[in-house]
């Protein structure tokens, strides 16, 4: 039986997204156990509303305040030491957890999972990490945002903990890692680039070299490296350019009663199209480098996206990321180039 | 009339795509002239093999050589003083012509444009700038892989090149300018990003503020400026996507016979939408910043996609970017903040 603890008042809708996808994972997970962190009185009401109630496999652990999505995260650390996404990420630090998932701001999470949890030795700083859809499975980025200016030893570290992290959910034995770099320059890449080239190609990875921002999607890897400015900007332009794609389909098939009809008999296999390309079956991205799981769930998610973000959190607790990352790191990096 | 150099040797498919694209350019645009650079003989048979020849629009200027798609800048410089894209380069320093296109080495085609026809005055490096669709319309994107690690004052820079290639192509008298950041760290974006948008603040632009990756394609801005790292990872990113998009919704449609019908009645709507996300469209990026209009092409540019970089070529010369930019730069710049 794995334990996982939500954040049930974080995201954008609180409540009324958390305590159904918690009710709905539930029914399909069941050596799951959840704890719903939040206030009591509205946690209780809305299990109520979908004629629930807490059991064994269901608890509430009460917490008085909630971050705002917007909060400074030294505001939230600080001043909000009984909020849900605080509590939350305490039952991992006491072991009544085995994962938090939180779908709140993502700086204040980070900021309370780094001083809650602490990092695992000889990780400078976590990073964040989520899967990607490729043109034949999915692959792991990191970092997407946590870590604006990296140094090579940190990008040597993000290789390692996406390489464990993918060995141990997926059981691949030698995860292909590519780091992103771009093919324009006179010299490719920049400094900090060329340098963490050197340390991996030295690392025990299986490292293939410098791929570029295509090859994110093609499926030829198992994990890719960057900077987690470069990594966030990678995400978010894919979210827009999705998002594009989308609204130019619908406005074509809409242009007229004869596209119209068109779509009717195309329906099937748009709806099979979309269902491939739903961003919310890849919500839930990983702080990985902590001494335990959290996961981090798109703030606007629905029911379906926080589910997901859920069995993230069952999946790399039932697997004992944090642990295995921690035994891991010293025989895989080469001796003297990780801290 | 504008005349316009063509590297005809360049580019993975050589004349067979430029000279075709040239002929099919000449047919559309009346107020265009045309000089074909590279091997007389290959170029006299490859119009003969289109039915024409040269003549008042169309010359042909002969050039020993050609620089290799993965040839060293340098070595090209320094090796190849006759190749095919260095006197198309000249035929704009020397005024023949007023611009130059090349879908050849892009390392290789900034070098030799910076070289022959310098930067301009208070540019310190020239950058890439293309188009990108949008839901409204189209962006302009700056830096896209030139310059790797940019100062705030590069980055503001190509702010201004942006806004006045934007103004006087498309006569828009107040461009939106937005800087690409990030909203995941506490703080947002690095140190370059936040000095670069204090100097934004300042100088006389349109400046909207920070924008993130998605915000490419919502049609909200009309210039986007970044470092050419980042800027080259949103670019292939993208192509990534569409690509892997694509493969999806074929996929789906040819699942069986049921779905195969079903891409036949929607076939229409389909080749509509196509048309519209058509990258070679967008074919032709800018050298912004050099005393002269240099047009980069894909490599693997088709006529069409080859044609679109022409007509790129012929709107900024027409428009005199260049000179544009020379005299606008220091007006629109806070004093002090170029060199």
């Amino acid at each position: 039986m794995i334990t996982v603890a939500l954040d049930a008042m974080g995201g954008d809708h609180g409540i009324s997204v958390t305590v159904p996808a918690a009710l709905w994972t539930l029914e399909r997970e069941p050596a799951l156990r959840l704890i719903l962190v939040g206030q009591q009185d509205s946690l209780e009401a809305e299990l109520k509303r979908h004629r629930a109630q807490p059991n064994a496999r269901l608890t509430i652990q009460h917490a008085s305040e909630v971050v705002g999505m917007d909060e400074p995260p030294a505001q939230a650390l600080r001043g909000k030491k009984d909020s849900s996404m605080r509590v939350a990420i305490n039952l991992v630090k006491q072991g009544k957890a085995q994962a938090a998932v939180s779908a709140g701001n993502t700086g204040a999470l980070m900021a309370t999972s780094r001083f809650v949890l602490k990092t695992l030795p000889g990780i400078d700083r976590p990073a964040i990490v989520t899967t990607l859809p490729t043109i034949t499975g999915h692959v792991h980025v990191l970092d997407l945002g946590a870590n604006v200016d990296c140094t090579p030893e940190q990008l040597l570290q993000f290789a390692v903990m996406g390489s464990i992290l993918v060995g141990a959910v997926e059981g691949k034995s030698q995860p292909r890692v590519g780091l992103l770099n771009i093919g324009e320059e006179d010299i490719k890449g920049n400094e900090i680039v060329k340098q963490t080239h050197e340390l991996l190609r030295n690392a025990h990875l299986n490292y293939v070299g410098y791929v570029e921002g295509d090859e994110i999607y093609t499926g030829d890897l198992d994990v890719i490296v960057c900077d987690g400015f470069v990594g966030n900007v990678a995400l978010k332009t894919s979210e827009g350019l999705a998002r594009m794609i989308t609204h130019f389909m619908r406005q074509e098939f809409k242009r007229n009663l004869l596209t119209r009809l068109a779509a009717l008999v195309a329906m099937p296999v748009l709806n099979a199209f979309r269902k491939r390309v739903d961003p919310r079956r890849y919500n839930g991205a990983t702080l990985v480098g902590l001494n335990g799981t959290v996961i981090k769930s798109h703030g606007g998610a629905d029911r379906i996206a926080f589910a997901n973000a859920i069995r993230v959190a069952l999946a790399e607790a039932r697997n004992n990321v944090p642990e295995r990352i921690g035994r891991e790191l010293a025989a895989v990096t080469v001796e003297g180039a990780t801290a």
